[in-house]
């Protein structure tokens, strides 16, 4: 390893060990620690500002020189505005409490027995992230407040962004006394590979990239994974919706920014109200620019006179595409039940709404439908950490199993359950000597 | 399907997706329906109790022809005192509260826009178990508890057993108007791999049987595995602890149930009370017929004259090794600090103890030492969710996403943020005609 953290070559499974017993030694830091350093960042990020935007130039010239198409070229910049908001996170961060340390539940198993569940950090996250260079600054430090050692793979276009981001990070931390292990990060694609069958060392895994990218990660490695591929939500219109309302929260969750993945790719609508909502729909999604694939029911209603009808009938395969476009499908349904079916068949599990007034059809389908969110009366756009008042935000997971939705620092910790006992054994309580009282404290 | 939901074929795949339907209709189902056919299942147990005795005097008289070891057919009773015990934790599990439709947070997030994180079901669970038929009715009557779908493999040795238990608890969810996939009896081996590949239908997979088994079961399959497979845990005496104490809990941690996962396998001692402590340890131990894998220097202390030490030097292969037997390693260390390491890099991240007078090196040890279970002065066998207080038990978890350590129902549930507008349109917050409040309610 270089001095900046950085691997040259990959003799990854030796330094993940590494890594793994490195976060032993970061998981007791006290808190007091943890945000010095978090602070500590913030300052060495300002006064090395030069250096980054520096760094940031040459990524921009390459990228330039590469002809990297611009959506990438604009998520590349690191500017002034940027370095200001990753030190503004870190202040943010800084004041969070500490995820750490948190008694979930206190009980006295016997007078002289305590039991207490405290959370504490996982170990080491090995996160692969986009090109955009703010993402690292964020990463290491939610990784560090939650007292977890960070392997970290960035996208190649910001190499020498994230090279100098990691530097500054890595060297505050190691000058603060922290070990060397906390932040490592790779710059070989190839290493992505080693890293995902590091399942000894490495506890889990958060890739945020395309659909195709984190659907590989999530079929290519042992240690469990947190996040989503897919991101196919829905959209129903209630016969007890009121309907303007349905034009503005479904013009709003497709267009408001199609490349996110919680925009709307599916629109259905009970047919007792197809006939008014259609029509009105239609021109609001043209004034957007919008197309539209529709079934043969929605055809009928819906004229292709406006120009934003595709031609053909909508069917599976649009029902199970994320178009990440200004694209959306349309299809009638004869009742919420139908809605839900279609929902949990062919979306993502991430967030659907339902527009409805009726309290009990707003229920039926939020308890119905199988998704991280499920909303009523508004744009499926909110799925969001920050717009959750999270704060900081990992990512946003459609696993079921340990965090779920947009994720903050609770996704980084897990628990572990403490026993305080005055030479307590387990034969007194098997052979009646003693038993159980089981008194909660907390 | 035959009519007591044991498939005769294995058209297992179309069957899981039908599950994952029912499903959604079984996570809607209210507390009071659930409770309710809870108690039916107790009494229709108690009604049947000549057939289920019928059954399992079968698989006992099979069991016999066809010599299964003692220890199987032990397990492999289900008597009027095993019917008793099931019906007992039926009625117990009939109390516990609801795990599904807690409110874990409650935010406005602007004046006409509120979200809660609410409790609900995983959906399929996948329960592959050992032997005991008690065990069955244990877990479809968690699931059902937590409105999850079960799919269920016993052991075939209690086929005739099984399949009659299955049957009362099928037909009496079904009489009272559950879907009827709420509970599945697969009897083939062959349909464990099956199984496996089900990944669109099941959530959770919950292997409890062999350490090679469940290893085999994380392994192979791409749906996360909820379980453990070694249990390597440790005793560490440190310099301040009480001696007598010492013996006494690493006694009871070696020898109070050889055969559980929250047994002992290693004891490590440090330096400083090695002589002191080890001949009276090594006494007790012969009481109990344990025999000795040592170190050299703990060779140097304790003497072969007892017969009770092994031939040999104690190494990596010992410190590996589950032995479920009346076998356990000793080793010298230097302090706490090599204790910790050693713990982490042999064990299985399971429960481990501290033996110590000294509160902070038994918050070094339990901050440090990476496992579910933490003790300081008691013994590893309390690890044991009926110890913990938690009634009924789904099983002990080594890994840390989701549950950890023992598991009680929050195993079985996951959360979905249901958020509650009045045609809220994220637009108007980027664009600043709105702002979000962050009101926490709960």
């Amino acid at each position: 390893m270089t001095e900046n953290g950085v691997y040259e070559i990959a003799p990854l499974r030796a330094q993940a060990r590494k890594v793994k017993n490195d976060s032993y030694v970061l998981s007791t830091v006290s808190i007091d620690k943890r945000n010095e350093i978090l602070k500590g960042i913030a300052e060495a990020l300002m006064d090395k500002a030069d250096e980054i935007l520096a760094a940031n130039a040459r990524d921009l010239k390459d990228g330039e020189a590469a002809g990297l198409p611009s959506p990438i070229m604009k998520r590349l910049v690191f500017d002034e505005k940027k370095l200001d908001g990753v030190v503004l996170g870190l202040r943010d961060l800084y004041k969070l409490p500490d995820p750490i340390g948190k008694v979930l539940l206190e009980r006295e198993l016997d007078e002289d027995l305590l039991l207490k569940q405290v959370t504490c950090p996982i170990g080491v996250i090995g996160v692969i992230f986009e090109s955009r260079p703010d993402a690292l600054v964020q990463i290491a430090s939610l990784c560090l407040k939650s007292g977890n050692c960070a392997i970290l793979k960035g996208g190649s276009e910001a190499k020498h962004t994230n090279r100098i981001l990691a530097e500054i990070i890595h060297d505050t931390g190691v000058k603060h006394g922290l070990p060397d292990g906390f932040l490592t990060l790779l710059e070989l694609r190839s290493e992505i590979d080693e890293l995902l069958k590091c399942s000894g060392s490495i506890d889990l895994i958060i890739p945020r990239g395309s659909n195709d990218f984190v659907r590989y990660i999530m079929d290519n490695s042992d240690i469990p994974v947190m996040g989503h591929s897919d991101g196919i939500c829905h959209v129903y219109v209630d016969k007890a919706a009121d309907l303007e309302e349905a034009v503005k929260i479904a013009v709003d969750s497709k267009t408001q920014y199609v490349a996110a993945c919680n925009t709307a790719e599916t629109l259905l609508v009970h047919e007792d109200v197809a006939g008014a909502f259609l029509p009105n729909l239609q021109k609001a999604l043209l004034q957007k620019d919008v197309v539209i694939h529709a079934t043969e029911d929605v055809r009928a209603i819906v004229g292709e006179a406006y120009g934003n009808l595709c031609e053909g009938v909508a069917g599976e395969a649009n029902f199970k595409t994320e178009y990440s476009d200004y694209v959306i499908n349309i299809k009638i349904v004869r009742d919420l039940e139908e809605a839900v079916q279609h929902i949990n068949t062919y979306g993502s599990h991430h967030t659907d709404a339902i527009i409805t007034e009726d309290g009990k059809a707003a229920e039926d389908f939020m308890n119905g439908v199988d998704s991280a969110g499920v909303y009523q009366n508004a744009s499926t756009r909110f799925a969001d950490g920050f717009r959750y008042g999270f704060g900081a935000e990992v990512g946003i997971s459609t696993g079921k199993l340990h965090a779920r939705g947009p994720v903050g620092l609770e996704g980084l910790v897990t628990y572990k359950y403490k026993l305080y006992g005055h030479g307590n054994v387990v034969d007194d309580y098997a052979e009646g000597r003693k038993s159980f009282k089981f008194k909660n404290i907390l």
